[in-house]
């Protein structure tokens, strides 16, 4: 199958700075994909902190378990990510093959087995063909020194663009970087996570003020997007802080999530998640179109997100969109299944600017052609409002396509 | 657009009994459809019994309000049903155009309103042009005498073929009929009941009675099928019993559910229940085929049907089994995101007879090329058993394939 790039794929790979204290490596396995890198990892400075979220799926692959495991006492040393397999569902051979991998990582870079992070993606049930893949993961911690573009290729699977994003910002004085990186493109319905999602920055947090600050973030971020309503056994989020942006004169890291020193971080780190979120749902498997639903007016915020969800999650609404068909009766219908409370009489709905329904009668001034017209871009807002009270909710979608299927009928052949 | 017939279709359409003290009526409104007749009606005998079950959607349509109130006294003299218009979100004026139908009807007959009930099936939101539909309803009313395949056809929308089902059993030495019509195709995930269907009986049965049997069946039948995921706002079945075949000598009517004279009409009626269930399935848009999901050893039986739902509507399943592929771990994935208690090690699969996890590992007997061959015929059946104790589910679903998204791109224009 030929991999069409996604119509909504950045022009171009975006700037990401260099995070001291990170050492970034590629390799190729040869096992799945040929003459590409399948192998990333990221060899992280002594003091290293480390935050994660992970998927909330009843069945979690082997890395996952790993990871939350490690990730209890928030020090992290190396990060090692294989793109093909999922190792999930793969039975006490997939554990065996996760431990051998962990073994192998220790024994190159000397350190404990709770400080290295493993992360895979891919099919799931299928197990890691050992031997290339321990080949090519010591290749890459040793031989290392690769850049963003290339590490954020090698994590990739269905995705036709690699996803990264990056902002330099100032703390104290000192210059300090944040870059993100991540995949993602089918079986995308993250819950408190996304598909892999990894983060590095090198100011100095303490790892408990970082993990607050991701679960912050997650809401309107990797928490808010949705292509196909599938979740993944593998979802996992993570961040590194090697504090080596910090690391001279009298710096004092950052202990206290209101310290006055993460407000500008806080912005950046808020900033590149949602952008990185974006990025995935703009390389939706088959995808044409953006598609923002944004619910106000609900009861509640999670009346807000089940409805929110439930438009982005429906088949009709988002074949309906990427036919740029203001077919809004199908949005009524998505908004109706949620079973949340609505009465029809106080709803409203634009798409774009577009009104269509104010207070649950067909507006005088709706054009169909008009938003059609509109329909014909490739961001789209849908905009709900629901007058019952203040409850609101942003996800982000894309539209349901033939491409979507032919990608997935394709996938493991 | 050319509509293709399902691949799944019936070659005939099957034999369906009269059904005393019914008459049937179709019409052509010429308002949506060119050339077919979109106008359904059905006049019943004094002393007709309904019952009736809806959608629960939180935004119902005009007429699903309508014969709610109706249903309360359980008498029914008329059913009048409308292809292409949902009257669904189409607010006071919505309304209004429901009433003068049951005003015109009301004329025709001389029956009370309330023993009238309306169905309307199509575009939410969309008007129902008044003048040429009450045109059409009068004449379908007056004129009648249509038969089983013209009524189940005139109320298709993207039905690529018509939905009916019959019995004929004994009830105290008479000889008792019961026929059923039904339509759906896309937006089916039925909750308490599925697009329209229609049950009609000559056997005289208690209108609660009649209701209790209705709930009883939906389980497994109408509830237990869905296409997309997606809930009408319009979902209806009704029950109509005439009791014409039973009303000479001293036949008591059935007025308790206990009634042994109810045990072949029981089984009949469920038959006749799933058989258009089943049939709305291989019907659904793009379907090539027809697939059972079967979740047994579940903690409880609501666990169970969230996980059968949850793989029944994954996109990723259904486009696998779309193209043949035994791509089990999206069965798992699919498992896991219902978030229902489930123990790896305790799971066992099987696709149709072939066995390819037992207790949490893949089973050594596993042949992916056998699997495929099997999973190329048209009826497919995934049994899973999660080893936990005694809840069951079975859900009927179709695959997902290029043609849906052709059909919902299409469907308005």
């Amino acid at each position: 199958m030929i991999k069409k790039i996604s119509p909504l794929a950045p022009k171009n790979f975006p700037k990401i700075p260099k995070v001291k204290g990170v050492d970034l490596g590629t390799a190729k396995s040869g096992v799945k994909y040929k003459g590409r890198s399948d192998i990333f990892t990221a060899i992280f400075d002594k003091g290293t902190t480390v935050a994660g979220s992970f998927t909330q799926s009843k069945i979690t692959a082997e890395p996952v378990d790993f990871c939350r495991k490690n990730i209890a006492d928030g020090n992290a040393r190396a990060l090692v990510v294989n793109a093909g397999f999922a190792n999930a569902f793969t039975g006490a051979k997939g554990k065996k093959i996760n431990k051998s991998i962990a073994t192998n990582v220790k024994k190159i870079l000397k350190c404990r087995e709770k400080d290295i992070f493993i992360c895979s993606t891919g099919v799931i049930g299928e197990q890691i063909p050992l031997r290339p893949t321990n080949k090519a993961i010591s290749q890459s911690l040793k031989e290392s020194g690769s850049d963003w573009k290339q590490s954020s290729k090698a994590i990739t699977t269905t995705d036709t663009f690699s996803k990264a994003s990056g902002r330099k910002i100032t703390i104290d004085g000192h210059e300090v970087s944040i870059a993100g990186i991540a995949k993602g493109s089918g079986m995308i319905s993250p819950n408190m996570a996304t598909m892999l999602a990894f983060i590095f920055t090198d100011a100095a947090i303490d790892s408990r003020v970082l993990q607050t600050l991701l679960n912050l973030e997650l809401r309107n971020s990797f928490n808010a997007i949705t292509v196909d309503s599938d979740t993944s056994t593998n979802d996992t989020v993570l961040v590194f802080a090697t504090g080596k942006a910090m690391d001279h004169g009298n710096v004092r890291p950052i202990s206290r999530t209101g310290d006055p020193r993460l407000i500008e971080f806080r912005k950046a780190f808020k900033e590149i998640m949602h952008d990185l979120a974006i990025q995935i749902v703009k390389d939706g498997e088959g995808a044409s179109k953006l598609i923002h639903v944004k619910v106000s007016g609900a009861e509640n915020s999670s009346a807000a997100k089940k409805i929110a969800r439930s438009i982005a999650d429906s088949p009709l609404v988002k074949t309906a969109i990427g036919a740029s068909d203001p077919n809004w009766g199908r949005i009524i219908m998505a908004m109706g299944k949620a079973r949340e409370s609505i009465q029809s009489r106080k709803v409203s709905l634009k798409i774009g600017k577009n009104l269509i329904l104010k207070n649950g009668e067909v507006s005088r001034s709706y054009s169909e052609a008009k938003t059609k017209k509109y329909m014909e871009g490739s961001e789209i807002l849908i905009d709900v409002e629901l007058g019952l009270a203040n409850g609101d909710s942003d996800i982000w979608t894309c539209d349901l396509t033939e491409g979507y299927i032919r990608i997935n009928a394709d996938y493991r052949s």
